[in-house]
């Protein structure tokens, strides 16, 4: 059995990681760290875990963390993971972060776009991007791994054929993207107060979301040239799900059903990547599951491909792709833990 | 006072005039008709009209209308009006369409993109577009109104300065727009159960919407050149609300302030739009009321320019427009039984 | 024009003030306070007030409240408003206090329920219990009101007519609400995040919830006898409104049309109770209006009256009962500002 | 491996068994049969088990069924399922059935609150009532099962060990229950249009349900003596779960915490009730899961027990249930394909 930790073991991501090693065959929790609820059992503060998981919540401690554990998940808000990280890296352990502090190529990206300085430079040529899909191979070898963002996971995979394949102009990309308020974290403000959210949406850091800048990157590397794209997230009254709408203009006419058999033979080894050919995603095809649904659609009056991909942020986009990044480190069947059908109503 | 009359009004289009002119000073409704509901009290219909609005709902009767009613709203779906609303135009009554076949100018794009025949093109000619702010001075004398689609009313009045004053290129225009469920009325179907619907979203009628066609008409007539542009619906789990997101290349670099400045003065005499000095509008600022709320950013790194624009798809995208109409068309304020604001929780 | 203050004008029971008094034809808002957002105008909190009201909100001030108000509404939490409140008193204000601070006729029971001194019992003396539908003929004399709470109201108005005429056991009454989450406040806390409200409902405070003693007061006032009872409230994912279902042992068998007959004599002259002929009240039949809907069954096989009454914890539940009580004050007519029916929809 | 068929596949009930038995050690799905979508994949009916179960749905047929499974479970409408659930019977096969027709110990109940009449009487001489902690033995050795209501569970389980021990009066036994929109099924109808449902609650059935009779049943042999009483149905706008809140009055005065201590010692051997030690079980505690939940209020003024319970409709409430029941029919580990958590958010 792997021994696994969890830093932040309390906000959503934490918890969809209890939820989901719950039933993986391979895993044991050995420990569950919780700045807020440190010293209260994990199931006091999710009562939906009574009799599942009651492990009380200690503070993060690296030493106990490298006793304790072979793999450790942090899921701790970015700039304060460095430390932590290189401390449990020097330990030995490996450790997949959901922050965004490991996802960058290049530290001036990061730095730019997250407006700290890192910490730990030296340890980005070791961590690898956990986009399993795109990077499985250096995944096997990796020892930290910076896990991908929400909007991310669901916007590359979303456009990756068409880069890749070079049938797109790289100029004009725009992706406009929906997440369920989960996406927002567990932290308490007034526009995630139930009155303020429910029955409403909005847009937000339009232009300036950092995960532009990790989709930029993705697709640059596909497309062999740097890609600059309009990307705007918005908020939408739902708990799960990322749902992203990608426009790019065709290089030359094509049809739909051109475009779906691409993206099938691009993902044809990939269990967790539905491509449709009919019909559309919705968020709750995938609610639950680390499935990601994608659906094609041409507009031949303009000669532009418009993508929908959905997934849900909390599995695919945090919980279960972190899962499914241990499964390729330590050589389980890449699907342990993540089997299960999306609960739909 | 004016003698109101409502085709179709159970509909939530029908309803929500019906909410609305009880609150209006120089109107009495004489007349409501319904296909479904005749014989039944409007209040059985909807109980949150008991002691509001206790009328008992007739068949629809050309000349009843034409002796009880000065003005008819028809909220009937599209193609069966056109018999109706001939037929009370021919009577002398002023006849206010919520459906789309009164909205086009050209004949063909009405047949193209709704694959019926029109049966009274004459009237088309008659026929003023009623998006109130952009053709205020045909609507004074006009004795029908195509009142316009919620949609449309959001995404046209969210980029008309923008192509009025040329500031944009006309190609790569992107609408990605978002509706609540109402938008779907009040039919029954699979996709709008409740348990369908909730916690989810998707995107329909992916290029091929016909409020398309509508948004290319006004807009091209505001740039003064033909303009194809991609339109994308989204359901959203909530009840109201329209929120569209438009995309545009500007011509030349311009900061946000600029542009805003330029959409105050487009719209310095429009009570009901409200352009954002800062912040961006959220359905909930609009739901209830007639206002349009519309917020710009600019992406400076793709010279691109984002609007965001939100109304309630009952009033501004329905009712409440039709009421604005009606106030032009018989010269009261304009605001009359519409100056209420949203109810935001 | 009655001059009108709003003290806690930022609340959710503040802002829907100002929502009702925006179309009353006899009032003027000249002063609107709000501890937390003072300085900054009303638009910019409630951006659905944009153009509505953009007045700028102040530091609560008695002097300045004295001079510039003929009446003021305090929708401050209870145990705050004691000292302002007699200070505006003094000053000669009419003031209708929307906390629990004025509801009781015996200060021991408030301060048993509310475990706080009441800071100025004398005023108890003076101010009149403002359900307007019991408490008419006081409240025309008053100048100082206890507005009563949202479950309160709801909840007293579904079992009045039982206890006034005798047809119930004192014992075994039963009360089980329901409230939408307006109903908790515009407070930050976890169990208002949207993620944990929404596709979910608990009960709280069980058998200790204040209202209970509010209810019991009334009840026993028209019982003629003590009236002890179970009340028990519950949080359900919707914004707005109570819904109560109230349980009493017939004394002799009744069939529920004749109850229906009885309730229907009891609230003749009252607009807004509206008592159901067949059909049962639903939250959306209410929500927005100032409406109180009562339904009544019964189980013959128990002989057992189940009432079920909805209200709009934000219009009949605070704020539009207040403006009711503001009209019976002031002489004008008892629906003006609150005479729309809800949205529905 | 147990082969599996379930008849009525493609409802909310039949459809959750397929998500829970997707991850089930010792099961196979077999057999699909949907009357409405017969013919199509289940993963073109439900496209969240595109890959985890694509299998073409079937018609209903006795004798493939009797061929191809061990076990078959019937989500059909009850008085359908009369035919084809002796017919599976007479096979020698083992039936599961969802609907009420095999509940009920006295057919005269049956017949009295479902209004038919029953076709195969003899059986319910076979059948076992499989609320499994309460009919665990004859579970074990039955062959058929009536596999219990939502409401029921949920009910019968919060208050049998007060009436198993006598604790409580037997008269004025109030229990107000909350439903979830699934709890109506996947049919429609106009309640439950996403419009109508969202933001809105109701009670419906008030002493009418038919629930009741099955509550009346399982108490009064717990109590051994006959109960009559209250019971009240609520649609809440919410996708999944049950919420009860029971009343009664206790025969002596009790402390809350006797009582849970009673409630845990009665439960002691039960893996999915969980007994609240501290707080309230709330809907997302138990939703996605097997679990029920309950929680024990004492109000000493009137010596009056208020206990809350809580399941999900679809998984305790039916399927989860009907799988609980399988396990123990084949002599699995009572949990296998229950094990997991709920979702929580």
């Amino acid at each position: 059995m792997v021994r696994v930790g969890i830093l932040g073991a309390t906000g959503y991501a934490g918890a969809e990681l209890v939820r989901l090693l719950s039933s993986h065959k391979h895993t044991e929790i050995t420990m569950l760290a919780s700045k807020s609820y440190a010293g209260q059992k994990m199931s006091e503060v999710y009562p939906s875990m009574v009799g599942v998981c009651d492990m009380v919540l200690e503070e993060a401690d690296i030493d106990k963390a490298a006793e304790k554990c072979d793999v450790v998940f942090t899921a701790l808000p970015h700039g304060v993971s460095h430390e932590v990280i290189s401390a449990l890296y020097a330990k030995g352990l490996k450790v997949i972060d959901l922050s965004g502090d490991f996802r960058y190529n290049d530290i001036k990206v990061y730095e730019e776009w997250y407006k700290v300085e890192h910490a730990c430079p030296e340890l980005l040529a070791e961590s690898v991007y956990g986009l399993c899909e795109l990077h499985r191979d250096e995944i096997k070898k990796a020892r930290l791994i910076g896990n991908p963002g929400c909007y991310t996971t669901c916007s590359i995979l979303g456009l990756a054929p068409l880069l890749a394949k070079g049938l797109v102009e790289t100029k004009n990309i725009i992706i406009d993207a929906k997440s369920g308020v989960t996406g927002a974290g567990r932290g308490l403000a007034i526009d995630y107060h139930f009155c303020e959210c429910t029955e409403s949406m909005k847009a937000y850091k339009v232009a300036t979301h950092r995960h532009t800048s990790e989709i930029e990157q993705e697709l640059s590397l596909l497309a062999g040239e740097d890609i600059v794209l309009s990307f705007t997230p918005h908020l939408v009254p739902m708990k799960r799900g990322i749902f992203a709408t990608e426009y790019a203009n065709l290089k030359q006419p094509m049809e739909a059903e051109e475009l779906i058999a691409i993206y099938k033979e691009f993902y044809k080894d990939e269990h967790f990547v539905r491509v449709y050919e009919k019909g559309l995603p919705e968020s709750n095809h995938v609610a639950g599951s680390n499935f990601v649904d994608i659906g094609i659609s041409v507009d031949k009056r303009l000669n532009r491909v418009i993508v929908v991909s959905a997934i849900d942020n909390l599995v695919k986009g945090a919980a279960g792709q972190a899962v499914q990044n241990m499964n390729i480190m330590f050589g389980f069947e890449e699907g342990e833990g993540l089997s299960h059908p999306g609960f739909y109503m």
